[in-house]
């Protein structure tokens, strides 16, 4: 893979030179002709994009971290980027058609969040994922952690944009939003499913609840982290995508039958992140010129009946 | 409290006697009364109690189980007992309320699984919680690990039952249930919602799928057993209580993606086990004669939206 890679962009540079010098121009004005031509020709590696995306992250690259290669190869050029929540079989099946090789995806694509593929060996869908990113040598890149690290946490921002609501971040305390005026639940319930195109959610609380702070807890997150802030900040709602049932919860339940008013609203995991996975599209474009970046929404697996 | 216990059940006896003695009856007719009065106003504690459920189930008691006392004593006097899934601020009120102070609680009451309370010490709800037991005595036992490991699964039978398939039960392959007849999906969804009382679930698959094998998940469930589940088994569908997102559900949605026919009904973990949970009531009953045994459903926190 390396080297068809290298002899490409080597055919490429030749195939330039060759085109200017025909034109007979002086080198004057060939020089500047040449750099905008490279750089509209510049090709890109996917350790290249990775590299470019770890620049802008405090304390990157980390020691630990799921955010690793799950397919595809480091070295492999990158013909065209995708970005997305869950890269699904639908997803990967939409990438191919799109022409593109390369997946940025924020969660596994393997069912488990440490990626593990010992135990899925006999699994039918998986064997059926892996043969589908082999035959179309699709990279798969893991943007989870660093994404949560950057300043500010991708995943965050991305949705606040969406809701209109980034104006009322604060870097100090990035997890606790607090609103300029108390908003009922009910109508935070309609903003969140309109601006994130959520058709259901789920709510432990009373929907005329006025809320102010709002604690951010997209995607998934600990249990214990969370009822700590519900202790912490005493907010009125806790905006989550995935929570456990016999954690927070109950927790909630518990404290709304003494009178506290912290609700939850529950968005669930693929459709609380994909505006972050969004936002990671349009972030990374300036960096790679030349490469056409797509965000494909995993989207939500659920009906609600 | 243990020579209270003991002092309460002496004075039954010797009011007993009395009571016998007074009404100056023969040995022959006095002694069967005396029998049958003792039966009735024979007192359990906490300890015997737990003792006579463990009689029912192979190989306990385990060396290793959640199923432990988290409030109250083993020698305390039962004076009632209520079963329920997750032992609620709401539903220890309603204990005490009912003259009750044993609950026999499938799930956690301190929001984790291990009922750890070290990182609760200066929660709000968890204070409260406390403070209420003990101003009430009231006994808090898990009935977990023990209630599955009952053969039948006491969770699994107790909604079977509810559900009008306890006749199709196979012991020999006791998460497999398999219908006589293929039945769609929304069928299945309106009779457990209508059968168990749930106001919503959530379900990932085609509603007009025909089910006829169905591997049963109430409660939580670890993913990677599920999902060797839908490998070795290839049921029509999962009947879930609450399953992760990341796991689970993606690897049924990028099934369905490569024609596998697995759906998933997402139930909810409270309600999904509280059959369960209701079913002990009625089991219990007779092995603890003069205790008055009351289910008080913990029912589902959640509203859909």
């Amino acid at each position: 893979m390396k080297n068809t890679t290298k002899a490409t962009l080597y055919g490429r540079r030749e195939f330039l030179a060759s085109v200017t010098g025909l034109a007979g121009i002086s080198m004057a004005t060939t020089l500047p002709t040449i750099a905008l031509a490279e750089n509209l020709l510049q090709t890109f590696t996917v350790k290249r994009v990775i590299e470019l995306i770890l620049q802008e992250v405090p304390n990157a690259p980390f020691p630990t971290t799921v955010d690793q290669l799950r397919s595809g190869t480091m070295d492999q050029e990158v013909t065209g980027i995708v970005t997305t929540m869950f890269p699904t079989i639908e997803v990967i099946e939409r990438t191919a058609k799109a022409g593109a090789n390369f997946i940025i995806a924020h969660e596994t694509p393997f069912y488990n969040n440490q990626d593990e593929t010992d135990w899925l060996q006999e699994d039918d869908a998986y064997r059926y994922k892996i043969e589908l990113l082999n035959k179309h040598r699709i990279a798969i890149w893991r943007f989870h952690d660093y994404w949560h690290a950057h300043k500010p946490d991708g995943i965050i921002m991305g949705n606040l944009l969406k809701l209109g609501w980034e104006k009322y971040y604060d870097a100090n305390s990035p997890r606790l939003l607090t609103l300029p005026e108390p908003t009922s639940l009910k109508s935070i319930v309609s903003r969140t499913k309109e601006r994130l195109g959520i058709p259901n959610v789920r709510v432990v609380g009373n929907l005329d609840q006025p809320c102010r702070t709002i604690y951010l807890a997209f995607g998934y997150m600990d249990s214990r982290r969370q009822i700590a802030a519900i202790q912490q900040f005493k907010p009125d709602l806790i905006l989550s995508g995935e929570t456990r049932e016999w954690e927070t919860v109950e927790r909630v339940r518990d404290g709304q039958q003494i009178g506290q008013k912290t609700s939850l609203l529950v968005l669930s995991h693929s459709v609380s992140e994909e505006a972050g996975m969004e936002y990671a599209a349009k972030w990374l474009q300036p960096k790679v010129p030349g490469i056409r970046i797509t965000h494909i929404a995993s989207a939500n697996p659920f009906t609600f009946l």
